[in-house]
């Protein structure tokens, strides 16, 4: 009976070989027949994921030749548990090192990941190769470094153009700004606001982060061990402004991006920005869109609705609730966003009532974090050695297929340990679901983005009557209120339309034109054939932190685990274009969805 | 034959037995004849080092019915070399939990450390413990983190009173200010610059940190991994800057301390600050100086100084040599400063002379970095798990009587691989020095915080004769330059007195009084009876971190490394007497020298 490790070394020099003699058909027969290959830059110089040994043929015929992986090594011990053997390895292509865990059953792979972890001759200064700050020695007419800085601040934008420029200097912008400055990619990020983390700072008075601090750390980083478990917002944004200094990342604040096209003969963007009223004109090689997972702000279209008397306002323009004191309010959705409007709207003294119109997922955050997120992202599990990187690549090491099996048993359990609640809930008349397949609510997140709350009270309000709730389509605004299908009506001071988002390349629409919008096609997603998730199935998320449709176009967002995580792949694919490595991508995506 | 482990918890439990049963003799008798005890807070509240077995038995004795320590136990394996049996512990007091080291020959003790780690009941809130961030649930009219943030800080100096009132904002204040505020002690920072860093920012414009990255990280938040090996002064003071915005401390800029004075019976202070032009009064409990190691600039009384034709100035006044191309410079002195402002305006093109009085010890950065400092805090170091804080305890585990000894054979090896460079430095008329007992440059550091220079470059401008040395008694300065003993004369349009400073009770005059100054005495130094550090022997360095003579007023400062490592043992006297736990100080120094 061989060892965890032994099962593990044998299979990954079985793999070795195979590839070593180019032989693709010998590698894919050492995967089970149900298996998963997630690859993260290494080999296919995209986010890819294939299933089944003749798709993972196809993707190393596809890239052996021009990756050539190398020097496969068992990195730590190999373990077992439930009859599958668990193991981690690092390995080498022709211009990257990499990472990569795989899942035996058996002998057999039943899910590998490879990841590409630094480029070869442009590593990530750090450590023993940092930066030595002085050249010991004196020089006349020595540059210092605040005066290296200033010049670059001054020049970087107009006589000299940065490689890459970022729109939106939020979490995503300010990870992924992070990530280049390491590598030495010139960039700009430009952002609407005054100051980093205004974003955070603009929103409803009682916003605090809805996932846990340990999910959360930014690049290089960390927050101090002592940083609240649940960030306020105000908080979060001194953060995020102290880390741009911190970086010295060349942010533009209150600047707005008015337009970019594409010279696809001089492959480079021309993009017209406005900085504090002035007009600028950018030449970067690289666009990346990084303005929120979220997308332009879907605005519903009733009948009536210009001729509302109130105030009526899309949640991403709502300000909190302090002027509503005794006032009628209304939420339609019954997402996150509708939960902490309401929830601030009852807090400030209004009357309110929640429009829901179809069934909503529910998790406690308590519940969330102690069953989901804690035993990757946690105390526990840094006292385990479990670095955030580490459950970073652990996260990703479960291929979007499984990964609803996965969530399954978590969801169940929470619906176990929170039955009283979730009792309460539909007493009150909530229509309460998790997913489509009971996956729960990270699957609806990466399905679509939508379609959940994550509890931190609101859900209280509503079992106890404070906030009301009002079911059925609406059939139209009138000037004091809402008019419902079934004939009843609901009178309002203020409507505040918490009805979400639309697809990221709504913004390229907005910024380049409709034609390059549909050209890429809608972000987001999976191909699950759930809800608000048309198939056929992508395997990875569309359009996300990956080469589109468009050249030098690229769509970076989500959380802040996903903005540190992926945030590093994007970046590597950024800087090995900028150094002119080839980078030929293996299976670019097809469109099936416009938005 | 015992293992090292078996030897070290065999001693343990023998010396945790004979303070059971209150043994001091039976306990001192399980130290080796010549031996040392050093405690920080945890027996004293004190920092003290006790030498010998009666003097060990006479500090257990005045402290063994206070601290009633318990629960000693081995942490980790112990280890042995050079017949010398290496091992740390944990154990309790009534009021602290504590971490210690020791040291055997034999089953003997020789050197013991012990240390207060933190109070019990008043542990800092990290980790497990953290802060919520948010009260899940709603609430209404409830205040959110920025607008008690906004509260606290309008209140604190004017409707509430610190209990902690720093005086300097450098680093040594910004680490004392980060320790109170995670231990819940109201505290305020008074600094006149206009913003945090700016003691750096003003300085020379080539200076860089002479210390490496590693030995200077601040408390709790660690520098990112690329950060430069020898910081930039405005790097470092972006840093400080950011690091009191992330720690949410109560910095004051633009603010000057006036005058103080100590009610004995109130127990409290009435400190006049003149903040940003408007004064405030402050009544804390507790004082604290933390005006920078270096005291009162010491400037010289030369006859005719005061027709002098040219410009004259302290080295601390002296912005940098922009202003002196071709220009005629002298630098009167040969420490840190002087070398490092002479090659300063030798790179602006000037033509300059340093005046060396006395011989002074020089080591080359790089070679201190790699000798001294690199096998403690290095990268080397953190692969093999001696994090930042493993290596300030085993720096302090060393006894100051032992430490000498400890340094020399650093210096030797510094002595051989420089040899070349010494032979030059020589050549060109320097005269070098290790030290009265050849133990180099950290002895001199500790001993009278002067006497050397840390080579970054300026060496070898006196090597090659960039900078020309001149050596002997000034007799006098004429209104056209200085005039020697030996009737030479230097022509000067520059006069940089790079002198020194005083020691750090100046400062309590200044502010205070001279008579508190004289009562708690001179500040620094070990008593060691070498070049301006007099006799008798203190054991720890006088005054710093810990109770003078002047009830209430507390001495803070010293490197990047000093700061970190000791406003712990700092802030853990003084958040303790603010809950009033008792803090019976054992063996207050007594004052043997007023300045």
């Amino acid at each position: 009976m061989s060892t965890p490790t032994e099962r593990a070394s044998n299979w990954l020099s079985a793999f070795a070989s195979a590839l070593a003699r180019n032989d693709a058909a010998g590698a894919a027969a050492l995967f089970d027949t149900e298996s998963h290959w997630r690859d993260l830059v290494a080999f296919s110089w995209n986010l890819k994921t294939v299933d089944g040994r003749d798709a993972i043929a196809a993707m190393l015929k596809g890239t052996l030749d021009s990756t050539k992986p190398t020097n496969w090594k068992l990195d730590g011990e190999a373990s077992e548990k439930d009859g599958i053997t668990d193991a981690w390895f690092t390995f080498e292509t022709v211009t990257a090192r990499g990472r990569g865990h795989v899942r035996l059953k058996g002998d057999k792979a039943w899910t590998l990941l490879t990841t590409a972890q630094e480029l070869k001759g442009f590593e990530e200064k750090k450590g023993r190769n940092r930066w030595r700050g002085t050249e010991h020695g004196v020089h006349k007419v020595r540059k210092n470094w605040l005066e290296l800085k200033t010049e670059e601040e001054a020049a970087l934008g107009y006589s000299k153009q940065p490689y890459v420029l970022i729109i939106g200097g939020g979490q995503g912008g300010i990870a992924l700004g992070a990530r280049l400055k390491r590598l030495g990619v010139p960039t700009i990020i430009v952002e609407k606001n005054e100051r980093p983390g205004d974003s955070w700072r603009k929103r409803y008075k009682s916003l605090c982060l809805h996932d846990p601090v340990w999910y959360d750390h930014l690049p290089y980083l960390p927050f101090p061990d002592d940083w609240p478990v649940f960030s306020p917002k105000d908080k979060i944004g001194d953060w995020l402004e102290s880390y741009v200094k911190i970086m010295e990342l060349n942010y533009w604040t209150k600047s707005a991006c008015k337009s970019a096209q594409y010279d696809p003969a001089k492959k480079e963007w021309t993009v017209e920005v406005l900085r504090d009223g002035k007009p600028v004109t950018l030449r970067p090689k690289q666009l990346v869109l990084a303005t929120g997972q979220a997308g332009v702000p879907n605005m519903p279209d009733y009948p009536g609705m210009k001729d509302f008397k109130g105030t009526q306002r899309h949640s991403s323009q709502h300000p909190g609730g302090e002027d509503y004191t005794g006032r009628k309010c209304v939420v339609v959705g019954s997402n996150n966003s509708a939960h902490d409007i309401a929830a601030d709207l009852w807090e400030n003294g209004a009357d309110v009532t929640m429009v829901q119109r179809s069934s909503t997922h529910v998790s406690r955050s308590e519940s969330l974090m102690e069953v989901t997120t804690y035993p990757l992202w946690g105390e526990e599990a840094l006292e385990k050695g479990i670095t955030t990187e580490k459950a970073d690549l652990i996260a990703a090491s479960i291929p979007y297929k499984l990964l609803g099996e996965f969530q399954k048993p978590l969801y169940a359990e929470i619906k176990r340990r929170d039955a009283d609640f979730y009792e309460r809930l539909k007493k009150a008349g909530f229509m309460l679901d998790f997913g489509d397949d009971e996956s729960g609510l990270f699957m609806k997140y990466v399905r679509r983005g939508s379609g959940y709350y994550i509890d931190v009270g609101a859900s209280e309000l509503i079992c106890n009557g404070s906030i009301k709730l009002k079911q059925g389509k609406i059939e139209r605004i009138t000037p004091a209120g809402l008019k419902f299908a079934d004939g009843s009506e609901l009178p309002a001071d203020l409507i505040v339309y918490a009805t979400g988002y639309g697809s990221m390349n709504g913004w390229a629409a907005q910024l380049i034109s409709k034609e390059v919008a549909d050209k890429v096609g809608k972000c987001w997603g999976l191909g699950s054939d759930t809800t608000k998730d048309p198939g056929p199935w992508e395997g990875e998320l569309r359009n996300m932190w990956k080469p589109t449709q468009q050249e030098g176009l690229w769509f970076h967002g989500g959380n802040l685990h996903q903005s540190r995580h992926y945030s590093q792949f994007l970046s590597l694919q950024l800087k090995a274009r900028m150094e002119g490595l080839p980078t030929p991508v293996y299976g670019l995506q097809p469109v099936h969805h416009l938005s």
